[in-house]
C-alpha cells in the first residue's frame, strides 16, 4: 500500500534526474563524449524510469550494450561512469554496473535555505550571509558583491596557472616565496620592516587568527576584544573556550583608561583588534592611543593580534600597532578576501621569527601545509601584475560614493551613523527610538533580507539598537522596502 | 666605513632584481603592458642602479616621465605599479612614488632549503617533504608525483570555472551542494547511507580531522591511535594537548584484545584510524575485527574517526567501521588530496546530523566558511565528468606494478616488507640487522633524499628499524645509490 508514495517519490526522482540530464546534456556536448554518450545515458534512464531496470538489477555489459546501440565500448563506459557519478547506478569492481538500491531524493528545502530559527548569536550573521541565495539582499554581510571584485585579473591569473604542476601538488609549509616577497614589500609600505622568516601564508585571515590563538591560548585564559568588534572574533574565541572581555571602542581606538584598568586587573593574555577602519564602527586608531596601548601591553606582557583586513580600503595610511611595535609583541594578520577574492583564499601572519617557526608546525599539524599553491599563485599573479593599486583606487572611490548615498537613505529612515568613516564599506547606525535591532533583523529575514544586528558585535550586548550596513550590498530596493516596513511595524 | 658591505648588498640586490626583471620581462610580453612598459621599468631600474635615484627619492611624476619617454601615462602607471609590487619603489597615496628606503636582500639560503637540524619527530617527514625542492627524491613522502595525477581533467575543470562568480565569493557553510550529492553517491557505494544533512565539506582531510578533534576533545583527554599510525595524527593530537595511546596494529586491524583492555582501563574519548590500506602498514581491517572494535566502542562510549583517504586505492572494497556502525559513533572523513590534487584541496566529514550542525559552526568560527568554491567546483567537475573511475583504475594498475618492482629492489638491499599490501602506495619495511632508521634517514637527507623513518609513526617508538617507502616516489636512481651507501655505512 506504499505505492502512491513510491510513485510520487519516483516522479520527484525522475524530475530531479531529468533536470540533471538537461544540465548535463549541455555540458556533455561541450566536453568529450558528445551526443552518442547522451544517447546511452538517455536509454538507461528510460529503462530505469520505465521499470525495465529496477533497484539492484545488473546493467547490460559494456560490450553487449555497445553492440546493440552501435556505439563504441568507450562511449558506454563514459555513459556508465557519468550515471555512476550521479548515483543512479553503481559500479562493483570487476562485476559490472547495477542500478542503485536507493536513490537520493531531491534536495530537501532545509538544504536550499538556511535555518531561520537559530539564536541571534555571533554565528547568526555568518550563517545567514554565507548560506543565503545570491538573489537575497545582504546589507548585513561583511564582503563586497562579486561585480566589485577584479574578476578579469583573477581570470587571467587562473588561466596562467591552469596547466602548471601547481594544480596537483601540496604547497610548501610557509607558502609560495613569490607571494611572501610581494607581501614583505607591502608590509614595508606600512613601515613594518620584516624579514622573510617572519612571514607565513595561511588558508585565510580567519585561519591565521585561529592559528595564533591555538599557539598562545589555553582554555580558561582571558582575551580582550573591542566592544563592538567583528562578531567572528567572538565565535572564534568561544571555540578556544577562553574568557572574553570587551573594551569600549571610541572614535580614536579603544578607551585607553579602561584598557589599562582591564590589563591591570584581569591580566588578559591576548588582545585582538583591527586598527584601520575598525569593524564594525569604521573608526581609526590614533597615534597617541596606539602608543599608550603598546606601553600598557609591555607593562603587562600582553600580546596583540592586529588584523589588517580592511587596511587597503583606507584613503591614507593611519597608525598601525605592528609598525610602532616592530612586530615584537604585535602579530600582524591580513588576507585578500575583502579586496580580491573570498574564493581564492589566502591569509598571512607576520610575527617574531621564533613564533612563526612554531606556527608553521601548528599549521602542518592541523592543515598539512599552507594555502593552496593555486590560490597563492593566482594572488601573486594579480599583485605582481600591477593592476591591484588601480583596482583599489577604483574601489575606494566607488565606496566613498556608496557610503554617502546609503548614509543619506538611512538618515531618511531615521538611522544615524555613529560616525561617517574615512573609508571601507560599513556604516554602524543607531535605530531611531532605541529599537531592538535583533527583532528588526529577524523580521527582515522573514522577507529574505540579511541584516547584521548590533549585539552580535558586542561582548557586553549593549549595542541593542545598532545595525551594521554594508554600503556595497545596500542597493536592492527590496531591502529598503523591508527596512521601511520593519521600522514601521516596530513603531506600532 | 660601511661602504664595502653596502656595495656588496646593492650588487646582490641588483642581481636579484635583474633576475626578477628577466623573469618579469617574459611575463610582460605575454600580458598587457608590452615592451613600452618594460622600457620604463628598465629606465627606472637603471637610474636606481646608477644612483641617479637613491633610497627615499621621489620618482618623476607620471605625466613628466610619460612626456620625456614618449609613452602614454598609463604605461608609466603600469610600470610604477609593477616596480611597487616588487618593493623597489613605493606609492604614497596622493603623493607620488618614492624609491624604497630599504630593499629586500636576496632570499636567504635557509629559505631555499628546509632546515636539517630539526628533531626527527612527527613533523620531520612533513616539513622535509613539503619544503624539499621538486628535484629531491622523496620516497618517504605521502603522496603521488604530479605526473600520476589527472592534470588534463583538472585543467578542463579549472577552465570551466575560470569565469564564474565562483572566483570571488565565499562558499556556503557546508560546501557546494553539487559535490555533496556526488559524495553521498560515493558513500552509498561503501554501503554508508547518509542524508545530505550528515555531510559537510572542509578545507582538507586534515582540517576535517582537526575540526572533529576540536569538537570532541579537551586538553588532557586520552586518544587512541594505531601503533604505527599516520605520523600527522600524532602531530595533530599534540596540538590538542591530549594524552596519546597506541594500540598495536596487526595484519587484520588493531590488536582487539589490547584494544578492549585499553578501553576498559584508560577510557579514551576517541580512536583515530584508517581502515582500508592502513597507513603506514598497508594492512586491512577484517570484518570480525571491525565488529569487535565497534562492540567494545559501544560498551565504553568511544567515538571513532575513520579516515578513508586511501579507500579508492583498494582493488576491492574491504570492511568499513562507518558502514557497519551506520555513522552512529563512527565519523567518516576523506579527501581527494591523494587521488586528484593536493593543491585544489577539499575534505569532507560524514557524521550524525546534530554533530555536523555543531561542526559547521566550528568551521565558520575558525575558517569562515568551508573550502574554496573554486576547489569544490573543480573536484565536482572531475567527479561528475566520469573520468575519475578510469583514472583510479589506471592508478591502481600502475601502483601494483610499482609495488612489485620497488619491493623486489628493496629485498635486494635486505629490506623486507612487513606485508605485501593489496593496494596503495606504501611499503612498510624493516631494515636488515636492526638498524636505526632515524640515522639512515638523517644520512640520506645529507644527500638530498627524504626518507620516512619508522619511529615518527610509532607512539611507543618501537618501529626503530622500519622505513615507509612510497613506491610512486622511489624510481630515482639517486635514491637507490643513497640507500646502498647509507646501509653500507651503518654496517661498517
Amino acid at each position: 500500500m506504499a505505492k502512491p508514495a513510491t510513485i510520487q517519490y519516483n516522479l520527484a526522482k525522475l524530475y530531479w534526474y531529468g533536470r540533471q540530464y538537461s544540465l548535463d546534456g549541455e555540458a556533455l556536448t561541450k566536453g568529450r563524449g558528445g551526443t552518442r554518450t547522451i544517447d546511452v545515458i538517455s536509454a538507461i534512464r528510460a529503462k530505469i524510469a520505465g521499470r525495465a531496470l529496477s533497484a539492484g538489477d545488473r546493467l547490460p555489459s559494456i560490450r553487449s550494450l555497445a553492440a546493440s546501440m552501435s556505439v563504441s565500448p568507450s562511449t558506454v563506459v563514459e555513459a556508465y561512469d557519468r550515471l555512476a557519478a550521479e548515483g543512479l547506478i553503481r559500479a562493483r569492481r570487476g562485476a559490472g554496473f547495477y542500478v542503485s538500491p536507493t536513490v537520493m531524493p531531491p534536495l530537501a528545502l532545509a538544504e536550499v535555505e538556511p535555518r531561520r530559527d537559530r539564536a541571534v548569536d555571533p554565528f547568526w550573521v555568518s550563517r545567514q550571509s554565507l548560506d543565503a541565495d545570491d538573489a537575497v539582499p545582504k546589507p548585513g554581510c561583511g564582503w563586497l558583491p562579486p561585480d566589485w571584485m577584479p574578476e578579469a585579473a583573477l581570470r587571467r591569473a587562473v588561466l596562467a596557472h591552469a596547466d602548471a604542476s601547481l594544480l596537483t601538488d601540496y604547497g610548501s609549509t610557509r607558502g609560495a616565496p613569490a607571494l611572501r616577497r610581494l607581501l614583505l614589500a607591502r608590509l614595508a609600505e606600512d613601515a613594518i620592516e620584516a624579514s622573510i622568516d617572519q612571514l607565513m601564508l595561511t588558508g585565510s585571515g580567519t585561519q591565521a587568527t585561529d592559528l595564533v590563538c591555538r599557539f598562545l591560548l589555553r582554555p580558561g585564559d582571558t582575551v580582550l576584544v573591542d566592544d563592538p568588534c567583528y562578531f567572528n572574533f567572538r565565535a572564534l574565541l568561544r571555540a578556544h573556550q577562553v574568557k572574553i572581555l570587551g573594551v569600549p571602542y571610541t572614535l580614536s581606538g579603544p578607551d585607553v583608561a579602561r584598557f589599562e584598568a582591564i590589563l591591570a586587573s584581569e591580566r588578559p593574555r591576548l588582545y585582538i583588534t583591527n586598527s584601520a577602519l575598525h569593524n564594525p564602527t569604521g573608526a581609526t586608531l590614533s597615534l597617541p592611543t596606539a602608543h599608550r596601548l603598546l606601553t600598557a601591553a609591555a607593562a603587562h606582557d600582553l600580546t596583540i593580534i592586529e588584523d589588517d583586513i580592511f587596511g587597503d580600503f583606507e584613503p591614507e595610511r593611519s597608525p598601525r600597532l605592528a609598525a610602532l611595535d616592530g612586530l615584537a609583541r604585535v602579530i600582524r594578520i591580513g588576507s585578500f578576501s575583502k579586496t580580491l577574492s573570498a574564493s581564492v583564499r589566502c591569509g598571512y601572519i607576520a610575527a617574531r621569527a621564533d613564533w612563526i617557526e612554531h606556527l608553521v608546525d601548528l599549521q602542518v599539524a592541523t592543515s598539512f601545509g599552507g594555502p593552496s599553491p593555486v590560490a597563492t599563485a593566482i594572488i601573486a599573479g594579480v599583485l605582481a601584475g600591477g593592476s591591484y593599486r588601480k583596482h583599489m583606487d577604483e574601489l575606494r572611490q566607488r565606496l566613498a560614493r556608496a557610503r554617502r548615498e546609503v548614509a543619506r537613505k538611512l538618515q531618511g529612515l531615521g538611522l544615524e551613523p555613529w560616525l561617517m568613516p574615512r573609508g571601507g564599506f560599513f556604516l554602524w547606525c543607531r535605530l531611531p527610538g532605541e529599537r531592538d535591532a535583533t527583532q528588526v533583523a529577524r523580521a527582515a529575514l522573514e522577507e529574505d533580507v540579511v541584516l547584521a544586528p548590533g549585539n552580535v558585535f558586542s561582548v557586553s550586548e549593549t549595542a541593542t539598537s545598532f545595525l551594521r550596513f554594508n554600503v556595497a550590498q545596500s542597493n536592492d530596493p527590496r531591502m529598503w522596502d523591508v527596512m521601511r516596513r520593519a521600522l514601521k511595524a516596530r513603531a506600532e
